[in-house]
């Protein structure tokens, strides 16, 4: 380890003003591990909005702006050092696009939330861009960043539990069981809004970590799935919930719910995945733990922070086990990830895989597809074949 | 309450000799309460083992037969007040039929296992038997029995939660993981033979127990489905796995998953039933517990023997709070209902709803319609319709 | 095995009438595995209450006494194979003494509620005459019954988790948090009257059942104590709380908490053993776990039902994993060691240790010792003596 | 809600360099909220060390030092616009005295941690000092910040539970159930150390924050109390299990256990305090869920994040429900406390009580007369008083 402290990153974020509550979750997930600073933005779409929430949050006026456009021509003028490393792009989906083809376009790495975009042409485009660009692109399908998902992954990858059979993924929530979105709630009005979310409502929002989680921790890749969206609060405009089957190229099969309207839950995401020796079931409500039942013996309970977890999981990890770690730990794990593929290309040389742990361009690209796919399966009512041929088609 | 002790019943039982999984638990359910007694037997298919286990278990050679016909004939020879009350069937699924009918049309109660019968056919015409003969037949269901299982089904009834809009079922074992039937084990065989246990595997052992559960609880009824079937472990010849996506009358909707190949699970059955008010989640491998997630306040955890339980879950609890009940006692609830209705029966009076809350022929007969609408719908690779209409089709 | 069924067993009960928990208890535990029948009784300390009870339970009049004496007298009179072959005491503790005494004299099996006696002076006599009668005497501790309470056992006598170190008991109960026995409740009543219950309540009640517990699992003496017991509810004679500190020979230490007003609580039994190389932890609550901590791994959870238990575990299970068991299937695992042992001495052949698994008369002088030794020092305010030595003085 | 954001508050801190656990933590803690900078560190009672962590955690030269008396010069000459507002204390426990007063008398804010000194006359002059310079002092006993304690606390105060009967508590680790200290293991080291910890072991290091626990939330005072602590890891110098009896002011009885050789457990901090109406139940390793048992109805559990919690417990949380928070937050609750009110302080106006929720000198000053009282009470075999007279004694 090199005695010297790193230079801090510098980071814009567009979108995640003072009402967002997920802006505030990646300032502090950023803020976690004092590897980066917050320099510039463009926090809201309302002009008033975004300097006064910049300003709340400690901007300097000069790079507090109004709009992202001006945002981002005002980081073209700056010289270098002064320009910031990244941009986090916390807006809702509808905008991601434009913004993230815009920042990395003009070479800036970005971090864009989930649900990358709104369709599968504007998530090839991003990736040839991307591609092109050679810049370093997150998504924040924060999930993945918890240590024991990664210990999930690498117990599957490293065949403890055999061949994967059969998964069963779950994302439940209740707070959307009533039509907040009538009440001026602000995360429920453009989350249930198709012109700012798109095809998908519970699908886009919760389905589609789950999706990413299946696919981190399996490697599977869908073959073909039938789907049940629904819209069970009256008066609704997408799915509040939504019930996916899948069946995966090798013929593991799985299932995947993402409902938002079960009263009274609150964040429960669950995964369960079998295989032919074992199975592993996490949860992200205990996040800490990772269940492992076996074929021939006593189920054992893995912990956060154990020194006979995986590399990848012990990296992840910040402080002792027995001392609870969450969400924004997780959540930092992912910008961690980001920050030593920035440092890495930075320095112009290869990455570490186990320090550049993180969700690409790529998976977010395939996330839309899933929702494209699971979206038509339902409004057939039949059977669909997915795939990379499906998404270009 | 009568001063009068009642005079114990007493029952034959057929099929579920020495070494049968489910034989012992019956008896173990009757013994419980000490209101039967084990008077006849068939015990076996083959009637040499038949004899050696009705003598093991303590049955005078003259009611212990090797085969069911003539443990029929005899009881039929005997004076009323020699008699069995009852017959239990626990043989194999493909004799449930000619047996139930036969005892059935002689004018015998019956208590049967499931799945009820092999076809919707079966189920009808066993159906018109019981009612013709106006007798008890009671199918063991028997996680119905269970306190919390009624707390919760009496809850959704009374509008706690509210209306139902989702309901997630789930049914997971390992037993089967491994080609258990290849190595001679007696209960994989039979479960796994489609001569002996019809159209459906896991679906049939296990998925029935969850479509009941879910009727049960929610009084819902099922109008389309869509199933995916699958015989994961290589040669199976019936399912282990199954997952379907349903959609109930009314508009709610739900997921009911049923596998035998889960690697170290035990006898995970779960459900979680989600309405406009709350939530209700039970799980059978810690049944004492209900928990209840409110829309607009802090979850409770209800648990057996409390004094503000609904009066059929406090009848079907036996000690105190706190004093774990398990599997044994919630079958004899099944059990105890029976009885309370051939008692009923006997006394010429009408049955109390409340002591005599047991599956009845009806319920098993909706289990096979259902095994059978999965079946097409997972070998045809679509939604179907279902209800009484497809059935009777 | 044997192909011929043993015959079974008859019993008489005393005390245990309709009002009474415990009486039913055992009744439900006898029957269970259809191994011994209720032939006779005197189940109350008031005649009428006492027929009118066994008339309920159904036992003919000629067996059902209004007395204990008559009971034993008619029992006395009658020939070897219509006597009864063992007797349970089910009576408060003030007169398990005087009716032990007398059926241990005149040669009948006993099991007996704990606490055994109120005095080490009835404790020793009722040793040394079973010693001298050599008949088979049982004390229901019936937690030790459970199958994961006899895995834990077998794991700390293997040397699994190396020398023990720490041992915490706690037993807590609300159910006496308010004053119950002045509304007339009848188990409380008794309870907390020193003419009945003796010098001690929570701890002779439950704190028995912990100090039982400790010395089943890990085998350790103790060597020390300091206690204090509190009557917590005001105006109550004896104590709701107890605690107690404990010093083992050979250096290990324990804390022993038994409480009956923790308002709310149910029956949380619970035991946490640390030795050298890792630490076990089982709840009555949840009775089919034990977790397995360990020094150098990850901590594994054994569940009961599991082929990899030890002997006794395994024999202490009557139905699958995952197929709760519970209270009364532990409690019939007393009385099947205790039968196990009448039949040994029945056939005059050496008992089999493993079939023969249950707390004997030792055990529960041992438990009357640690109540007078606790109950000492919490008057004195000090640490004190324990043992042989004490308990003989 | 101002729109200005404050300026962040610069920090320096003594002790806590690169291989120190709680230095990074106390880091992480301040980092969250982005509400102070590292300014300046005396990072190690080592020069060299210190210099080294201070350069790779970003200190720029002149403020990185090689020890706190230098810092404190350095501090001392700087302007007051440059200076640190407060200093954080994270050495072993022999240093803190002697630092913690030089700054506090120079007029610094400080954050100590736990156990504050090595004596109650140093703890008493330590009183003294911030009466006297009226600076802001904290004790990072951090359970206290997690929300789910403060609601507890809430309940306990606003009588959810009635008056308090019974505590018991219970800081179970079991890291040191080998002789770590003989391996090179820092944190053992001087955790073992009579010279660096002071008279206490387990008692001192983490029965000090379970005396804290139960003095927070239920405001009781002891009475009287007996200890038993013994070194069970042959040769250690210091006691690494311990079991203190309580008597509180008013009639409750209370149970402390803190131990560090329970092998296998990780960090198991719980608490469980019932009342004359109900009883509540909180884990450290779950610390989301606070359960509450109820005299006359189901038990609720309370989570993290909900809109019916304290405004205290509300206001501790960062998140939605169901989002897991852990340690790091608590941590950074107390800091947010004591930023409060040196904000107020340097505004001259009165201290939000709600905003200034933290444990303060004379928490850490009971803390140890509680030590003092416990190793009396062990040593000389027997119950003492303990009070504010003994601790003056």
């Amino acid at each position: 380890m090199s005695e010297e402290s790193p230079r801090k990153l510098r980071y814009a974020m567009v979108g995640g003003g003072r009402d967002a509550f997920i802006g505030a979750v990646h300032r502090h997930a950023i803020a976690l591990d004092g590897m980066a600073e917050f320099t510039a933005g463009a926090l809201s779409s309302t002009p008033e909005r975004a300097v006064m929430s910049g300003r709340a949050l400690g901007l300097v006026d000069s790079r507090n702006h109004g709009d992202w456009r001006a945002l981002l021509d005002d980081e073209l003028r700056r010289p270098a050092d002064e320009r910031v490393d990244f941009v986090s792009i916390v807006t809702p989906t509808d905008t991601h696009f434009p913004i993230a083809r815009a920042f990395v376009t003009a070479g800036f790495h970005v971090v864009c939330d989930k649900p990358l975009v709104q369709s599968s042409a504007q998530a090839q485009a991003l990736v040839e861009a991307v591609a092109e660009r050679k810049t370093v692109f997150g998504v924040t399908y924060n999930y993945t960043g918890y240590p024991m998902v990664r210990q999930a992954r690498d117990m599957v990858r490293d065949g403890t539990i055999g061949t994967v059979r059969k998964v069963v993924v779950e994302y439940n929530q209740g707070w959307l069981a009533t039509a907040l979105e009538r009440d001026g709630n602000k995360q429920a009005s453009w989350r249930t809004d198709p012109a700012r979310s798109g095809i998908a409502g519970a699908l886009g929002d919760i389905g589609s970590h789950a999706e990413n989680l299946v696919a981190t921790v399996t490697g599977l890749e869908i073959e073909t799935l039938v789907a049940d969206l629904s819209a069970l609060v009256p008066g609704r405009q997408l799915d509040d919930d939504a019930s996916v089957l899948l069946r995966f190229r090798g013929g593991a099969r799985g299932v995947l719910v993402a409902s938002q309207i079960n009263a009274g839950l609150e964040n429960d995401l669950r995964l369960r995945v079998s295989g032919t020796l074992g199975s592993l079931e996490w949860r992200q409500e205990r996040p800490s733990r990772l269940v492992h039942y076996r074929l021939d013996g006593a189920m054992t309970v893995l912990t956060r922070g154990s020194p006979w977890l995986s590399a990848s999981a012990q990296l992840a990890s910040r402080i002792p086990a027995g001392h609870p770690e969450g969400f924004i730990e997780a959540f930092a794990n992912i910008y961690r990830g980001v920050f030593a593929d920035i440092r890495a290309k930075g320095a112009g040389h290869a990455a570490d895989p186990l320090e550049t742990d993180y969700p690409r361009v790529e998976d977010g690209a395939r996330g839309v597809r899933f929702i494209e796919s699971a979206v038509e399966s339902s409004r057939e009512g039949k059977w669909l074949a997915f795939g990379p041929g499906h998404a270009a088609g």
